[in-house]
C-alpha cells in the first residue's frame, strides 16, 4: 500500500469482519426470492420471440380463464405515461419508454421484450397460462449495431425518436424519426492546429460487443398492493428509493404510497437499478388482492436487462516529438438498445480524461438498436473508451520509442487540469497509480518465452456524489444502532460504520448497521456510481458528529456546567475542570441526562474528485489456437483514503475480473434475425477462477478533499484498464494491435493470420 | 363535549381513519403468532400442577431423545442472576425473581409455574417430548390471600424475601423469611385530631379478587438466536425495549445484541410488558441453531400471565357536618403473587387522591401469595382502591343526606392540592369530571322501578411520562414518513401522527406512521401507564418542530436570504418580503436545497398532570338470583386534549367495561389445594355485548400544561370507578352495601338474605 500524508486512524484502514458476514455464510440472509407471504402467488411473463415486431393481435381471455389464474396483465392495464420526463435520481427518464420497457405498447424493439404477465396459484400454471395467450406479429427487420442504425435505410425503432440534425444518416429537421437519441459535443482549444503541429499522429477504429453485468441473482419482485392503496415491494435493488421513484412514476401513484423494502442483492453492478418487475407485480397484486412474486430466470436476465453497450469509437491522438499530446479526437456511437439512454455522456466524459490535453474533441451518439434496453455497469461507457484511447496511446509510444508508463506519466491529469468536457481537477492521484505500477515489482520483473507480453492501461471514472442519509440511535450499553439506505452490495454495511465509529473514536464492533426500507430513513441515492462509501460515509460523519453535539450538552447537565466547557476528544467527553467521560459511561447515564439520543446525518452536497487506476498485465497468447491467457495480473487504484483495505482490494479485483471477460470472451452473440443465441451462463462465457490469477491489488492514497477522511469512490475504475491492457500485452506478445472486443480466439486467430501472409 | 379555553386547532380534535386500520379489517395485519420462518422449530412448556411445591427431580433425557425434539431447556441452562437489582423502565426488578418466574428454579410457587421448555419439528412432538419430562415434587401447604400469607403460621414462599420488620405477622428482624415483600407509609397532617374533631366518621374493610386483563391475544415469541450472537425477538408486546433490556438481561448479554421486532398486538392493558417467552425461546433457539416459535394456550395465559392483585382494604374517613373530609385513614394488602411486585405503590398514591384531604394516612403491604405473579393491569392498584374509598364516601353522604355527586365536589382535588404521597397537583380537571356527570341528561333524569338504583364514583390515575423517540422523514411528494418506537395498542399511530401533523399544518392522511424494531429507533418506553399519546405526541411534535427549522434553513437558500427572514406559518414558510411556499411546494424543491430533511424528536423530562373520571350507573337487581343488571351507564373523564375522539371514547369505554366485569363477575376460583379451577375464557366471565348498554362517554377538557397541546392519558382511569360506581347504585337499588368483588349473584343473594332475616 502505497500512501500519502496519511493522517492517524484507529478504526480506519482496518480489515474489520462485515457485519453481515455471517448471516452470508450461513444462508441466513434474505435475497429476493427469498421472501414468502401469506397467500403469496407466483407470477410468469410473455416474452417476445422476435426482435422487432408490431403486435398485431393480443388475447389474454384463455389465459385468464385458466383455473388457478388470478390475474393477467399487459400495458393496457397500467396508466398512460404521455410525454413525461421524470428526473430519476441520475437524469431525467422518458416515462413512456420506460414504461415500454416494463411491458411492451404496440411494438416489441428486442428478442425478449416482456409483454404480458401473469399471476397464479403456482408458477406451474402462471407459466401453462403464458402459452395460453394468444398473439399475433408483423415481423419487422431488425438493426443491431449503432452504424447500421444511423443510416438512412435503417428500420426506426421509435417513432417519437426526433433528435434534430440527426435523422437516419445525415441531417435533418427534427420532425423526422430517427435512431439517433442524442448528440454529445465538447471541444477545448483548436485541434486543427494541434494535429497539425503533431510529430505523431494515429488514428484508429473501434468496435465492442454488447456484454451483460452478469450478476448471479436475477431479477425479482414481491409486491401487495394493500387494501388501503399502499403498496409494499421487497426486492433486490442497488437503489431503494430510485425502485420506489419509478415504481410510483409507472404506476402514477405518490412515491409515499410505495415502500420498497431492500433485501440482499447477489450483484448488480448498476443492473439493479432500472426497474422490469415491481410495477408489473404490482398491478398483478391490485388485480388479484393477493402479493405476488414475480422472479426472472436467467434467460430473462440475459435476454432483457442490463447490458452495457456495444459501441463503434474511432480515435485520432497527435503528439510532439517528445511523447506530449497536443491534440485527441474522438467518435463514439454508442447503442442505447431499444429506448434512448447509453452511457455515452460518461463515455465521452471519461475517453480523453486521464490526460492533459490541450486540443481536444469528443462527439458521441447514442443510437437504438433492436437490443435490451442498456443500463449502467461499472463505470459506464468507460470502458469501451479506454480501450480505444488507451491502445492508441500505447502506439504512439512504441513509434516513439517511449514506455508505455513514461507516455502516460508525461501527459497524466493533475489538479488544475481541465477535462474537455469542463470541469478542472482538484487533487487527483492519476500519475502516482502509473508510478506506482512503473515501481512495481511486476513491472519491474523480466518476462522471458515466446508468445507472450506485458502491457499497461489507465482509466478514469468521475465518480458520482449524490444524497444519502443515515440515523443512528445509541444504546445504555455504549452500542449504536445504524440506519442507512445504501443498500450493501460490497460491504457499505462496514465501511459507512466504520467512518463513524472512527469519528465518535469507538470500536466498529459497537456500531450495529442496518439497511432499511424507504419508509425507516430519509432520502438515499443508489448504491452505484462509486458514491456509497462516499456519500453516505459523509452521512454517517455529519450523523457522528451530530451525537458529538449532544453528548457534549448531555455531559455539561452531568457536570452541571455548560457545553462550552466540554470537549469530545478521543472517545469520550472531557470537562474543563479535567473531569472525563468515555463514551460508554455516558451512554450508560443518558436516560438521567435528558433521554434518547437520536443523531441523523444527511449528505447531498459534495462533488467527488475522480478516480483513476492503471493496469499491467502479463499474457501468453497460443498461437495455435489464438486463446490468450493471464500470466499475472497487477492493479493500482487511487483510492483517496482505503476505509476497509480488503473491500477496496476485492473491488478492485473483481472490476479487473470482470473487465478480463470484457476483453476476451464476452459477448451478446445475435443470429441474423437478431434473436440472442447465448442467453445461458454457458454460452455467455464469463471468467472462472481457471481464467484468471489472483489480482494483485496496489492501494494508492491520495485523499479526495471533498471528504472528511478523503475517501474516493473504489467500484467502477477497475474494469476500465483490463480490455486496452490486455490488448497493449497481446500487441507485445505476438504484434497484432487488438481493435474489436472480445479479443477471442477466432479474432485473434484471424489477425495472426493476415499477419503471416 | 364539553370544553375548556381549546384553542383552534386543524386536526387534533378530528377523527381521521386510522392508518393501521385496513390491515386489521382485511386480515393483513401480523399478530406474533403469524410470523413464520425458515426452518422454524415449535416449542411447548411443562408447568407445574401445584401450588407450591419443591422439584425434588428433574430429567428430561427421555424428552431429548424424542425424535424430532431439538432442544430441551430448564433453568439450569441460564446464567445465574445472582443478587441483581436492575433498573428496566418503571422500576427496579430483582433479577432473580424474574428469571425464577420465566422458568422457576427449585421450587414452583403456583399452578402452572413453567419449568421446562422444548422445542421440536413440530407442536405434536414438542407437545409429547414434555409428556416425557419426569419431574418429582414435595408438594407443600399454599397461601392465596394477602392476609393469611402475613400471619405466623403461613408458609412462606420466598426465603430470600426480608422485609425489616415485617416477618409473618409481625414485628421481626430483616433475617427472617416473610412474605411481605414491602411496606409503603404516607402521612400529611394529624389523622387522629382530624377523626376526633369529625362528626361522621364510616370504617370498612374490603376484599377484592384476583382478576386478569383477559387480552384477546396470548402471549407469542419467534426468536433467532443467529450464529453471530445476535438474538431476534419477533413478538407482540407493549414495549420493545422493555422487552428487548429484559431478554437481555436474563441472558446476560448486551442489549444492543438483542432486537424486539414488534408484531400488531392483541390487547395488553399492562400484562403485555413482563417477560415470559422471549428468554425461553432464545435459549431453545440458541441450543437447536434454529429459530423458535413458543405460542401460550389459552388456559397458559390464565394460568401464569398478569393478573392484577385480590386485596385487602381497610379505609376509614372522617368528615365535618357538611361533608367535608378532615381526615382518611387507608390500610392497603395487595396480593403479589409467587414473587414480590404488586402495584401497592400505586394503590397507596390513588386512593385518596381525588380529594383534598387535610390529615391522612396510608399503609400498604405488598405479599408473595401462591398465585401467578401480579402484572400491570389498566391504573394497577387504583380499581380496588377506589371500590373502597368511593363507597365509604358514599356511606356518608348518604348519613348527611347529601347528593353524591355533592360530596364529591365539596372535597375534590385542585390545582394545589398536596397528595398524600407528596406531589401537589398543576392543573387538573376531577371538579369538571363531577359536574359533567352532575350536569349530564343521565344524572338528571329519573329512574323509576323497583330494584333499581343509581351510583356515580370517581376514579384517579396520576399518569407517566417517561421516555419516547421518533423519526421523520420528507418525502418530495411532500409526505412525511414517521417512525415510533412506540407499540399500537390503542390508536397511536394516528394520535401521534395528528399532534405531528398539527404542529407543521399538514393532513394527517399525509403522515405515514411506522412501529419500528429496536435497532430502527431511538430508546423508547412501553405503552403503557397512559403515557404514549402524552410522551409520545411531545417527541412527534419536538420532530415536527426540528422539521421546520430545517425547513427554514432550506427556504431561505431557496430565497436567498437568510433563515431570520422566513417564518414557518401555518402549513408552509413566509419570507419577509411576502413571497411564499407551502409544505409541498418546498418539499418537492429539497433535494436542490441541500439534500435530504429527517426530523428527529425526543421526550423524557416531561411529567404528566394526572387524570380523573367520574362515571354514573343505573342497575337493576334480580331480587330472586342476584344478578346484577346494567340499565345506563355515563363515563365522564378529562382527557386534557382530546386528539382523537374516537379513540378517546373508544378508551373510556373499554375501560368501563372491564370495569363493569372486574364489578360483577371476573375472578380467579383457585380450590383448596390452590389450583386454578377457571382458567378458561368459558369459566373466567368477562363481560360480552349482552352484559353492557353502550357507554356514554364525556370528554371533559382541562388542558395539561406539560404537554404541548394539552394532552392527558387517557387509557387508564376509566377503569377505576366501575366496582365503586356500581356498588352505589346497587347500595341505592336494593339497600345492601357490597364490599367484596366481584359482586356476582351469590354474593348480592347473601347480603339480601342477610337483609331479609
Amino acid at each position: 500500500m502505497s500512501t500519502v500524508e496519511k493522517p492517524s486512524y484507529k478504526v480506519i484502514g482496518t480489515r474489520p469482519i462485515r457485519h453481515d458476514g455471517v448471516d452470508k455464510v450461513t444462508g441466513r440472509a434474505k435475497y429476493g426470492a427469498d421472501i414468502r407471504l401469506t397467500g403469496m402467488l407466483w407470477a410468469a411473463m410473455l416474452r417476445s420471440p422476435h426482435a422487432h415486431a408490431k403486435i398485431t393481435r393480443l388475447d389474454t381471455s384463455k389465459a385468464k380463464a385458466l383455473p388457478g389464474v388470478r390475474a393477467v396483465v399487459t400495458s393496457k392495464d397500467f396508466p398512460d405515461q404521455g410525454d413525461r420526463l421524470v428526473e430519476l435520481g441520475e437524469g431525467s427518464v422518458n416515462m413512456k419508454h420506460l414504461a415500454a420497457n416494463v411491458l411492451a405498447h404496440d411494438k416489441v424493439l428486442y428478442h425478449g421484450h416482456a409483454i404480458a404477465a401473469v399471476a397464479a396459484d403456482s408458477i406451474h400454471i402462471a407459466q401453462q397460462a403464458v402459452e395460453l395467450i394468444e398473439i399475433e406479429y408483423e415481423v419487422l427487420p431488425p438493426v443491431q449495431d449503432a452504424l447500421s442504425a444511423m443510416k438512412p435505410e435503417s428500420p426506426v425503432l421509435n417513432t417519437d425518436v426526433r433528435t434534430k440534425g440527426y435523422v437516419a444518416g445525415g441531417p435533418g429537421s427534427a420532425d423526422q424519426p430517427t435512431n439517433v437519441a442524442s448528440r454529445i459535443y465538447f471541444e477545448q482549444g483548436d485541434i486543427k492546429k494541434g494535429f497539425a503541429d503533431a510529430a505523431v499522429v494515429v488514428e484508429r477504429e473501434f468496435h465492442t460487443a454488447t456484454v451483460h453485468q452478469g450478476y448471479i441473482e436475477p431479477h425479482n419482485a414481491t409486491v401487495l398492493w394493500n387494501a388501503d392503496g399502499k403498496v409494499t415491494v421487497w426486492m433486490s435493488t442497488q437503489g431503494t428509493f430510485t425502485a420506489r421513484q419509478q415504481t410510483a412514476e409507472l404506476l402514477r401513484i405518490p412515491v409515499s404510497d410505495v415502500k420498497v423494502v431492500p433485501m440482499e442483492i447477489g450483484g448488480g453492478f448498476g443492473g439493479k437499478i432500472s426497474v422490469y418487475l415491481p410495477p408489473v407485480a404490482a398491478m398483478l397484486s391490485k388485480l388479484s388482492g393477493r402479493p405476488v412474486q414475480l422472479v426472472m430466470d436467467r434467460a430473462a436476465v440475459l435476454l432483457a436487462t442490463g447490458p452495457t453497450p456495444g459501441s463503434y469509437i474511432r480515435v485520432k491522438v497527435g503528439t510532439d516529438k517528445s511523447g506530449r499530446i497536443i491534440a485527441a479526437d474522438a467518435y463514439l456511437a454508442y447503442e442505447a438498445g431499444a429506448y434512448p439512454g447509453s452511457p455515452i455522456g460518461p463515455g465521452c466524459m471519461c475517453i480523453f480524461s486521464c490526460y492533459d490535453i490541450p486540443n481536444a474533441r469528443v462527439e458521441g451518439y447514442d443510437v437504438c438498436v433492436n437490443k435490451p434496453r442498456t443500463n449502467a455497469y461499472r463505470a459506464p461507457g468507460s470502458t469501451n473508451a479506454a480501450f480505444a484511447m488507451e491502445t492508441v496511446l500505447d502506439e504512439i509510444a512504441k513509434q516513439l520509442k517511449l514506455d508505455p508508463a513514461e507516455i502516460r506519466l508525461l501527459n497524466a491529469a493533475k489538479e488544475g487540469t481541465r477535462r474537455v468536457d469542463g470541469p478542472k481537477y482538484s487533487r487527483i492521484g492519476m500519475a502516482e497509480t502509473v508510478e506506482a505500477i512503473r515501481d512495481s515489482a511486476h513491472y519491474q520483473s523480466p518476462l522471458p518465452g515466446p508468445n507472450r507480453g506485458r502491457g499497461i492501461a489507465t482509466g478514469f471514472w468521475f465518480n458520482v456524489g449524490l444524497k444519502s442519509s443515515v440515523t443512528a440511535t445509541l444504546n445504555l450499553d455504549g452500542k449504536v444502532s445504524l440506519l442507512e439506505g445504501s443498500t450493501d452490495i460490497g460491504g457499505t454495511r462496514t465501511s459507512i460504520a466504520m467512518q463513524f465509529a472512527e469519528t465518535l473514536g469507538i470500536p466498529c464492533e459497537d456500531v450495529h448497521p442496518s439497511v432499511v426500507d424507504t419508509d425507516s430513513i430519509g432520502y438515499t441515492d443508489v448504491t452505484g456510481g462509486s458514491r456509497t462509501t462516499f456519500s453516505t460515509g459523509i452521512a454517517a460523519v455529519n450523523a457522528a458528529n451530530d451525537i458529538k453535539q449532544q453528548l457534549i450538552e448531555r455531559a455539561a447537565i452531568h457536570w452541571q456546567t455548560t457545553p462550552d466547557k466540554v470537549q469530545y476528544i478521543d472517545g469520550g467527553v472531557t470537562c474543563s475542570d479535567g473531569q472525563r467521560l468515555t463514551f460508554k459511561e455516558l451512554a450508560a447515564e443518558l436516560h438521567e441526562l435528558g433521554g434518547p439520543v437520536i443523531g441523523q446525518g444527511t449528505s447531498g452536497k459534495e462533488a467527488q474528485g475522480g478516480a483513476f487506476g492503471t493496469h499491467c498485465v502479463d499474457v501468453e497468447v497460443d498461437p495455435e489456437t489464438g486463446k490468450v491467457q493471464i500470466l499475472r495480473y497487477t492493479a493500482a487504484q487511487d483510492c483517496g483514503t482505503a476505509i476497509h483495505p480488503s473491500y477496496v482490494e476485492g473491488q478492485i479485483q473483481g472490476g479487473a475480473v470482470q473487465g478480463i471477460g470484457w476483453a476476451l470472451n464476452e459477448e451478446f452473440w445475435y443470429d441474423p434475425k437478431g434473436l440472442l443465441r447465448n442467453a445461458t451462463f454457458l454460452d455467455y462465457r464469463m471468467p472462472t477462477c481457471y481464467d484468471v490469477p489472483m489480482i494483485d491489488a496496489i492501494i494508492v492514497e491520495v485523499p479526495d478533499p471533498s471528504h472528511p477522511y478523503g475517501v474516493r469512490g473504489v467500484g467502477e475504475v477497475p474494469i476500465c484498464p483490463p480490455p486496452a491492457a490486455i490488448a497493449n500485452a497481446i500487441a507485445n506478445a505476438v504484434g497484432v494491435q487488438m481493435t474489436t472486443l472480445p479479443m477471442s480466439p477466432p479474432k485473434i486467430m484471424a489477425e495472426l493470420l493476415k499477419q503471416k501472409k
